[in-house]
């Protein structure tokens, strides 16, 4: 399959990592000589990324066979054996660290990501993530956010409008900046506007939008804004989400809350290679 | 300049978040409307990317001016204005996001590095990375690192020589595998050997590599090899290395440590841009 | 601006047509002479592309003024001048073909949108265009689409749902279908059904999907169709429509009318660059 | 086989389409699901394209057995069937649209230049097409020009010399425009001039171009250009060429006949993509 | 200009030769100190690539003007000046490896074909190349051979028809090998015929072939060649042509020499860059 | 296995052969026809580039299989046979001018330089390279080094310090400039600095260089450093090396010598490709 960029991403770190082939190996390890690894989760977390694991290596030597043992989006317990892999061993040593780089940061995100929704379980809201995204690697950062359990947030300024306050000084006021950018706009796009306080909150409710974000608003002020709005708008609580603030929010009934500590503040989650006895 | 694929860094920024252009700000924003932008610090930290927020912000549109308020590298206090810029309103909203997740990622790398480098005053230790990078943006973060007082390790695995246990393995021996990369390399490269202990220590120290990297030792063992080695050959110590850990290691006598989270786990350094009163 | 693709789309007209410069200019223009080009309509019609011209002209020799006319979207008439170029003959010779390729698809497509328009004022239908785009140039030709004063629909497989019957079949059923979109689906995203008669519109209506596409509907059932939804969707007619169709189909009182030939039958409008008299 | 950019145009399709996966088919369609597939001519025409179609399918998923039914530049009916596919349903449904887009506008293209073909059927005249082609497509719309049965004109400013007007005047004169252009010039390319009256023709005839092109000449100047040349220079006819007039123009005599509208305004052939019974 | 893929080898060269900066210019030059270079000839010859090297500097730092003091194909003397620069001196040293390098290389295939050209003087033979160039310079280097006094063969195995033994033997025969490629072959498009004896070039003459290549020939047999044809066809000579047989060839009276060595064999014409005294 | 630019440079190559397919072999050899082709060596030398043959041919037609009869860096004989192939005949002619392109190129190089290793047999200096190469070429051609018997040198600006007159003159002598550039320096990274005098070495070993490079010194001087140096840092001798000159320098102890003729004025070693008899 073509998509997330996958084959750009990969492409882009065999030349950052092999610009002409990998001085140790190439000299120690013949090129007939055949291997067994196997990656192995040094954590408990979320497991996202196989798929690119296998493509790293699929693009590195078809020669190489790769099973993914357990499924995008599974829990995995610590000392798991998550993926095998058969080839020759110099490519094998090669593709290691390409590999385990894009596992251990997919499944760091999905592993966070899956902190957040277990929080929020019980509640309606749905934890989503923002374009606060690593460039480059965008898609595939949302891809484990779902993995994790949560949903996207917009991917682009180009597939969603969302209004913001510099646009509303510059419109001349909501209604105004509402109305501006529904002419001409495609039917298929949703329209979502940044609130701070409740008159701006009614004026919005008043253009219906289809969506509302609450900027960096109080519990207490997240709870108002649900039972004016009751039901007229989506809800989506922004800014300074913790986990130990997320249930909390969740619990005031918005519908989603966005948290761009997802992706711009990822913790890798460990994983390892190991060669297997027989295959040194 | 042309290096660090920064071109093709953003370039790849502008196509995932800017497909065919920003739906809102298209919509509210004439464009000739010019307007002022000011990037602050959130919080304190060591600051890095503003060449990368410039050509961002170049490339987008050169008919906006950027000013760089602060030396690469130099520490910064929370609230302290780091990038004036001014042009056209809607590119300066259009690449606002872009800008700010790469300054953020950067500004990341080099406030923790920094933290390390820091726990290590007085020793003779220098703080290093590793080759677990964000694909795509190796040269970038290892850009970081420096900024942050950190040197770097290797690039890529053609750029220097270092034998681990799977090659040692394969070679039939420390011994061997030395000498099987000495053939045919160039004059240029230097050769590493990683040791999980002092028998392999001493067989590294009898081929004169010039660098060793110590897997995982415990304080004594390293304090043993800085004492047996006596500068005989580079001492790095690897694995495992936390803030509270660092200093103890550091003040066994070791050159070198390496740390695989200043760059697999990054926490975003937070800035915000905000427009200037009279640009609204 | 760093959108639709523009530097891509350039860059490989120049590929096709200049791989090695142009042997008549190259051998009879000398490369200080300078001239003057006037690019004219030669039709009457929706001007849509200004911009583009200019970018293939800035690309291809920064030293080109050149000043676009008339305003994107502008009708204008047979005879009337919509560009005008200064600078180095040889560059304006160079770039002419491919400026004026661009120039003319793309308000080719305007054009064709304009009269669809036309047909359907005074009701509310709007029209928009479909995925049946020529491939590299999707975001330019709904860009076009736009000008002509037609709105947009989904510029991808990835951006909306849209669930024809293979999807409902391989689901068992509409209401499976709509259900095991949603599942996971961004907040952002609306959900479309296509229909082939009134059962499955109900039951589309029953599930509350934001929009419903009637396919290949009779007059008559698409105005039942829009009496039994009543605003509770937004309805969109496909399949065969014409320019002798379209006002009946918009009478109907369906939103949207999308219309595959905007962008798959395009008909050039022809325009011409002609040298001023002095300038030769 | 490696030409025409296909790879170039199929990937930035795939770009296009499926920057981060099908929404609806992801949803719904398992992974391991197969089905068949069939695309059917709606109208009649000329069938140029397959193996373009087959190379989509092939880089979107090598799981997809696609043959392809008829030749190139093959004449097909209405209903008939000209390509059937068998591999992972939700592969197919990805590549529809892509693949058929292709197919559609080639064929376009093919039947189009076919109907002129006829129409000179009996005359020397040979149909031939333009560089006012479909930026990044000029490769392979030239190709299905030569299915339908014409030839080509020059691929490029590079490799032909055409002598226009604004040539002329800044060379002083026909005959110094060809001298300068004969200077330095590949031994490989022909030198064609475009001329407006029979003064310029006998000054071409002097010179002893390769080919003359009649640039919008009345069907009578162009019978005497014929007379006059005797097979001296390949004479093309060029200019406002329409199906209602081209019979009479390739009647004076003419080689050659050259039509901007094979590929400037190109009406898609319509093809469909359907799901056999059992593969729902 | 955009054309003979400068961009693309300019662009890869600095990702050869500046992955991530210059580690010695870096530590010592800073970003601000400027600097005069020239580069002289330090050897006899003719001076090609003199806008390549400008290319290089204008892509690396806008902030270097750059005179190129002689014509392109002009004949340097040894200690001749060719090119001044002035700007930021890390610049300068970050591009010369990379100017020199393309200039060296250039200048070196203009300055052995302007050799061949010398010897040929007062015959009408003219000195061609061929397709054995440098993957990825074939544009430029055909240019370099233009800039020496030669004309250029075919680009590629897409512009010009050259029938060899292969095909013969495939086609059964020269003249069903002729008549097939006639069938559809574009209008603009020379047909030349590798010919290994009289027979052959008799059966190619008949067939009013536009080229003929005279294969690996002795002097009569190509003198033969000649006094046949009458000028029925132009005569390529080809094969072991060296500086020492080339003249003698000529005199048989053949149009064209081609030969392989002035692209597959360049010997580089030395050149270097100096800083001004008071720059350094 | 994705290093040396590979695809790249294939691809390219691709694009400047094969823009729009074969005009003579697409139209005479039916696809479906099979044929063998064996290249053979026309010259004896050092065989380098099997590898990049095979990719050409793999990359052009997966259909093709090829068979590199002898090894990389293997000495071939006039006459030997190096590769067969067996597959499409079509795809063997299209591929044969790419494929030989490089391996001539290649295989010039390691004849070169196995020329000069052999003339330093018996003493300890080893035959090096520079980064005098064709641009985009790079890393195939110290690859063709490496083949030949030699070792590389730097790769590129960003891997190694090499510190020249203007470093030195800019940081104010050589101690600084050598202080200067260890600052922040990875400690991966070998120090190196060119040296005119004994004044200039004998501050160099003060300051503990890694390397040190003799510029253009005679004989003498060289055996003098030699001398004076023992051992302390590995000595290079640069400048003006000939294969007469070779020998005499190896002989005065030095351990390095580097040509820069070897990549920059290489000579092609000859080879052809011929379809065997049954195969026409």
């Amino acid at each position: 399959m073509k998509d997330y960029g996958l084959e750009r991403i990969i492409k882009t770190a065999f030349e950052e990592d092999l610009p002409y082939g990998d001085l140790t190996t190439d000299a120690l390890i013949p090129d007939k000589q055949l291997g067994k690894g196997i990656i192995t989760a040094k954590e408990a977390g979320i497991f996202a990324g196989g798929f690119v694991v296998k493509e790293v290596f699929r693009m590195l030597d078809e020669g190489i066979i790769l099973e993914v043992l357990v499924d995008e989006g599974e829990e995995v317990k610590i000392g798991q054996e998550v993926i095998r892999m058969e080839g020759p061993l110099n490519s094998i040593l090669k593709g290691e660290r390409i590999g385990l780089n894009l596992l251990q940061h997919l499944s760091g995100i999905a592993s966070a990501t899956g902190e957040y929704v277990k929080k929020v379980q019980g509640t309606k809201a749905k934890i989503t993530d923002t374009r606060k995204t690593t460039p480059g690697l965008r898609a595939l950062e949302k891809k484990a956010v779902q993995l994790g359990g949560g949903i996207n947030h917009r991917f682009s300024l180009s597939d969603h409008v969302l209004i913001k306050d510099n646009h509303i000084i510059a419109a001349g006021g909501i209604k105004q900046a509402i109305k501006g950018c529904r002419k001409g706009l495609s039917h298929t796009v949703k329209v979502q506007v940044e609130v701070k306080n409740s008159v701006e909150l009614h004026q919005a409710i008043e253009e219906k939008v289809d969506m509302i974000l609450l900027d960096n608003m109080m519990k207490e002020e997240m709870k108002d804004a649900v039972d004016f709005v009751e039901g007229r708008a989506i809800l989506e609580a922004s800014g300074n989400v913790t986990l130990e603030r997320v249930e909390e929010i969740a619990k005031t009934g918005v519908d989603i809350i966005s948290i761009g500590a997802l992706t711009h503040s990822v913790k890798a989650m460990d994983f390892s290679l190991n060669l297997q006895e027989d295959s040194g």
